[in-house]
């Protein structure tokens, strides 16, 4: 038994945040640290919420006309370096072979920090007609950034799993269509299955994907008052489509550049999910996105073991026919109290404990993980009060996160004001912006804070307002934050 | 439209085996080459067969208690060289990370070629106790191995999509037959559901993999008479866990030293699918492995469209019902004749035509893939029809295969009949082995065939042969063959 195991968090979430994201990464095994710094291994509790998130949004991409499909790892520095600026993004911070056995390559080769300069040279080749349009294709891989700055488990590492998508379409109006629909998706994935609160906005410039036309992205916040972005979707333009020749024959018997898009996601939600959710237990997990969303306790004695585990498996048996994920912890090996521990710190949403007098009374008893709440529940009407209370649950974490968000919005109308809300308080401070990115610039410098949104409400307001910064007139509202 | 698609294959299987091959793979849009010499991609179609394959593995190792996990693609030196057998294996064929952006690294990075050498340190950690054990972890990822010699898609990449499955156990015996459960479920993947017949047996000791105390093989027959490993389980007894200190504290007390078992499977299955099933017009798919079952095609004219794609997409609804994997192709920008040839291309196991005089007669055409026979079913058993056509499909493949296996099977007593029999003939041929691997080598330098496996059937027997190069008495029966 891993000695990690024996003990439970022992830092609270208000005393000190990053050590105790850190005790519940580990404690509760959904990742370790790999023998490379920056790097993590997904142990199979973390990965199995990968694999649910993976699912969920899998489906929605297939139901909406993509097609997956894999890219190797590896990139010639020749195409990396294609488009400019993308390059420039990028080097920095690149993985480089530059051998295999004992022989130097005379060209290095790039991991893939993202694929786009490696899919889009194919990618011409598929294309030669409006009838290859649209082509939609996501990838689910990992990325490597090599990360010089601190890291930290799901939000800052070197290799992260993701999925990474990729459209080509005939006309620009399809392509902004795709990124509106993708951050849609992303959103139902965030708000109604981990059930975290975002805000939709543009990037600024400044902070858009190197070498996009625009990008779209969505912005949680952290229980330390922190912002995380969770998911973009970039419309491409023809920013790529030019440098690497993606044409097609249109009806019109012409031949005209592609428009396109790429977005994506990563295991970062997992992040965020600890980060929102979590408490001084441990994880709090959403139900629709837990991997075991009941966990089954009997309580037993040697000599009414048997029995009592049987009456565990057929409340399990129930439940699983109405779908719900459930396990039956029958180990003999460990106290009830040592796996009540176990689950909660793990973030089950709902643990049914069984012990003889509950099976006396025809009854068993119901605990939330959420709100700790007991209550004793007939077996007849077992199943649908535990479909019910999971449904509560995932709606009270969700409503719980976004009172935090709305009490973390605030608004300045001058610098002053901006640099102590940034300090006193942290979260979301809504200002006027010129637009110019040097005051953006001298913002991020002087407070930590940059550009995380240009929300995509209330812009109508920011031609009465002026820049923060410079106090020329607004021409933008947008929403700064220190981030991870 | 991309310009392969609008020829069909123009090589004949029999007439040029490897070009057939290549232009199955491209034309079919299974796979396209990638900028890096070795290195393939996989276009949507060719995913789709991937995922069908490892949905099915899958579920079987979470049925038998195996987990998923997540491990990074990059591995310290150090730690690739601590088992030296193993390190020395692979090093010749292992890409080297040196670089991050501008800076050479202290100690360079591999690319993982398999990961025992990452995950066995991280499993040191978490086991203490015989509590956690077994523990039995999967990863879907993609390996990479430098290919020097000749590299074909699918057979021979320098990155491929595999499973490798690691697990960790308290007892010899449970090792063992945790390498047989994995036979057992990799044999029915290929044989129930590719519909490739196999030989299941032991490498020789030359052959295994590289720091296992034994290696068991699945092997298959290609169309060329050339052999293909399909699947391997490694019993790694404690050569590993010794050097990564894998120990567990037993329930008496004392620390030991755990059993280990590690195996996989590759995309590799999907070449030989081309090369067991594909003909004269391409790929032939067996339907438990078709990511489309049945393509319905509706017949018709500009005037009566609509109502016959009415008639086909009932027909797919009532077939959706049975769970058949069906596509209904009613694009217009295509003629029929256009769309039977591209289905037929791509290896659709069974197509149904709807046309005008169909409807009237309430009846529908169905056209098999495997034996291009045709037959007119009345609509109200079409899909009872369908169902009882797919299994037949299934099992024609496997028959055909396995007669083709069977027939390729050969016996030598002799070393000139073993050379003249691989000369003209090629396929297995089974002879008697003194179990020295100089014989061995001398064999596999001189016919360019060898030992393929050892089987678990027919050993007895061996007792009564002599080796077929050396002529002392034979130790073993051993199963020759030149192989991809």
């Amino acid at each position: 038994m891993d000695s990690l195991k024996q003990s439970g968090i022992n830092v609270r979430k208000d005393a000190s945040f990053s050590d105790w994201y850190i005790q519940v990464v580990l404690k509760t095994e959904l990742a370790d640290y790999a023998p490379v710094k920056g790097l993590i291994v997904l142990r199979p509790y973390g990965y199995s919420i990968w694999e649910t998130i993976r699912s969920i949004l899998d489906k929605r991409f297939k139901e909406t006309d993509h097609q997956n499909g894999f890219m190797p790892v590896l990139i010639p520095e020749s195409l990396l370096s294609r488009e400019e600026e993308h390059f420039e993004g990028f080097t920095p911070e690149v993985f480089w072979v530059t051998k295999t056995g004992n022989n130097e390559l005379s060209e290095k080769l790039a991991l893939r920090p993202t694929s786009e300069t490696l899919a889009y040279p194919i990618f011409s080749r598929w294309i030669s007609s409006y009838r290859d349009l649209p082509m939609k294709i996501n990838f689910w891989n990992s990325a490597l950034r090599a990360e010089i700055k601190s890291t930290k488990p799901f939000v800052r590492t070197s290799e992260f799993l993701w999925q990474e998508g990729h459209t080509v379409h005939a006309t620009e109006k399809e392509a902004e269509q795709e990124v509106m629909l993708i951050l849609e998706i992303y959103r139902e994935l965030i708000e109604d299955h981990l059930s975290i609160p975002l805000l939709r906005g543009f990037k600024s410039d400044k902070e858009k994907f190197v070498g996009a036309k625009y990008t779209m992205t969505l912005e949680g916040l952290m229980a330390d008052g922190k912002a995380l972005q969770m998911g973009t979707s970039h419309h491409l333009g023809q920013n790529f489509s030019k440098p690497f020749e993606i044409r097609y024959l249109g009806r019109d018997n012409q031949q005209h550049f592609a428009w396109q898009t790429s977005w994506g996601v990563s295991w970062r939600l997992i992040g965020a999910l600890i980060m929102v959710h979590g408490d001084d237990k441990g994880l709090v997990l959403p139900p629709r996105i837990a991997p075991i969303q009941v966990v089954v306790v009997p309580i037993f004695r040697d000599k009414d073991a048997k029995w009592i585990i049987s009456k565990a498996n057929e409340i399990a048996y129930d439940l699983k026919k109405s779908d719900i994920r459930v396990y039956v912890d029958h180990r003999e090996e460990y106290t009830a109290g040592w796996k009540f521990n176990e689950w909660e710190t793990k973030g089950i949403p709902l643990r049914i404990n069984v012990g003889m007098r509950d099976i006396e009374n025809d009854q068993a008893e119901l605990v939330r993980r959420d709100t700790s709440e007991k209550s004793f529940v007939k077996r007849a009407i077992l199943t649908e009060s535990a479909i019910s209370i999971l449904e509560q649950i995932q709606n009270n974490l969700f409503l719980r996160a976004k009172r935090q968000l709305e009490d973390n919005i605030s608004e300045a109308s001058n610098y002053d004001t901006l640099k102590s809300i940034l300090d006193k308080k942290g979260g979301f401070v809504s200002a006027g912006w010129c637009g110019d990115q040097r005051c953006e610039g001298i913002i991020k410098q002087e407070t930590g804070a940059d550009i995380r949104l240009i929300p995509f409400e209330g812009q109508d307001a920011s031609a009465s307002k002026v820049c923060i910064y410079c106090s020329k007139p607004s021409k933008k509202t947008a929403i700064f934050a220190r981030a991870y």
